[in-house]
């Protein structure tokens, strides 16, 4: 009698935990953070965060060699066929390195996620990687950081619900990663920080600050800079200073609007404003694509493809009762 | 060989035509709007704004009998079984009625979208049009409205990329139509309008204003109305004045805020506006709810879990080329 009570109540329980997800005794999702920059360590900090995600181990080119010591705790391999059961890859790598590690790492049956920023080059990105998807039988999703990512969700989710009008994406203040890798590509140019300042309806000031080589002449290399192709459509202001350094702040923004017309009903008014650390909004969004990608078919996918739901950890139900 | 050439560019239209959608030959969904009031208006709007819809007719309980004027073009009957070929019935009807219609009408194998906004009720609903979705092998979206709806959405998309924090949503100002309802309810009132004000944090005032029926106390009224269920917890000012209908205006407005940590970054700011007319906003998103259910596998869903990708019409990579 005394057996076939505590039988029950472990029926019970398991029933109980089944329903709740109180007993979280889930499988975690294994992933593994390719390339240790900026945006590989806020993406090993958002795992950590995850109660649903362990590192599985990070890849970095010198493997352990001079490893950081904040994750010398953690498998740090010069590849990814070294570390175990990897469920998905976090692509923290240069944009245009992300094809060729994402269909590697496709090829061993692992999904990938990375936060491809060419926008150009989205929709041959999404075919190559789909192929490469569908024959590992595992999942990519691609172009998953905030632009392109979830500001590209806002964007499309306006674009229906006020199908005609005009849309405006205002980038900064921020620095641009790519504007002040292009300036430190300049002869004559000793370090570079390139400023992008909104002024509205889509348009963007950039501020250029660097140290000058010795022997350059400032007037020279500012001319260069701005009819740089990065530049030079832009209004453009480049200022010599003693010390970039000091100016470096990864905080950046976006104001988002669109005004347009719902049906036949002129002036419907939206906007989406947001004051972020870049990287580690970067990394947050790819932790979130990494576990929706555990919840697709084979293939590859943009945000926009992807239902908002499976971004997140959590019972379905409980998801839907406190966001809808 | 003239022949030949033209058969060659009949082809190259044909292929040309078939990738780049210029040529719609596409079937359009046939959409049914059932219930014609305020809503109903503005989804019909909707409809006829959508080049890929066309409005298979209008269910209302009095049929055609005193149909309004704008309407007179169309079929305007008692029963959707009186329609042809419905691939989607629009619900406008009022919330409580939702579930009953939608069962109807899924068991003839017809999709459904409605606006659902009893928040704490949307879980059951869920699970009853799940079983008729299902069991008439049709597609239920539920709750499509902006809040719940669209606001669900960037809720949503913001709680996964800041997972911990705290957001806000806040209403007006505007009218709301549920707590106006509720004070024409009240004994000695003859005409009533609820206007919702936010005074942020998620927390909003009541301002309501009031016609009297003769022979009535205002004092008594008032104190009714701010005891009544739907006020009794929200500063209420109730206001007496000569035409209540001098003071109504559809517009509605919502302030959405997420102030929360990415990965273990602090103090990321997330931010939504909309100013909009209430019920063209909610035709809208009926409509684009409609066509997603075109896209969807039997069942029931929310918002929040489906692709925002299929609120669209048009070509998908080009949707991604130009959104993502």
């Amino acid at each position: 009698m005394f057996f076939v009570i505590l039988f029950k109540i472990l029926i019970l329980i398991v029933i109980w935990s089944d329903e709740t997800n109180t007993f979280n005794t889930m499988k975690k999702i294994r992933a593994a953070v390719v390339g240790y920059g900026n945006i590989g360590k806020f993406a090993v900090e958002a795992i950590e965060a995850a109660a649903d995600f362990e590192l599985a181990g990070i890849v970095r080119r010198a493997g352990a060699e001079n490893c950081p010591a904040e994750i010398a705790c953690y498998e740090v391999v010069d590849s990814i066929t070294k570390l175990k059961d990897v469920d998905v890859a976090i692509l923290a790598t240069p944009t245009r390195s992300v094809e060729e590690y994402a269909k590697e790492i496709l090829a061993l049956g692992i999904n990938t996620v990375d936060s491809f920023d060419i926008h150009s080059q989205i929709v041959p990105l999404r075919r190559s990687l789909g192929e490469a998807a569908k024959a590992g039988n595992a999942v990519a999703i691609i172009s998953a950081g905030w632009d392109p990512g979830s500001d590209s969700v806002v964007r499309t989710l306006l674009q229906a619900i006020a199908p005609k009008g005009l849309s405006y994406t205002n980038f900064g203040p921020g620095m641009s990663m790519g504007h002040t890798v292009a300036v430190k590509a300049i002869d004559g140019v000793k370090a570079a920080l390139s400023m992008t300042i909104p002024t509205g309806t889509g348009i963007h000031r950039r501020m250029v600050y660097i140290e000058l080589e010795e022997g350059y002449d400032f007037d020279k290399v500012s001319t260069a800079i701005k009819t740089d192709a990065y530049f030079v459509n832009d209004e453009t202001h480049v200022i010599q200073v003693p010390c970039v350094d000091e100016l470096k702040d990864m905080g950046h923004g976006v104001n988002m609007t669109r005004k347009g017309v719902s049906g036949k009903t002129q002036n419907q008014l939206f906007e989406f404003n947001m004051r972020i650390n870049n990287p580690a909004l970067t990394g947050q969004v790819l932790v979130c694509a990494a576990r929706a990608s555990m919840r697709q078919q084979p293939g590859c996918y943009t945000m926009i493809e992807i239902p908002m739901i499976d971004l997140l950890d959590g019972d379905r139900e409980d998801l839907i009762a406190h966001l809808v």
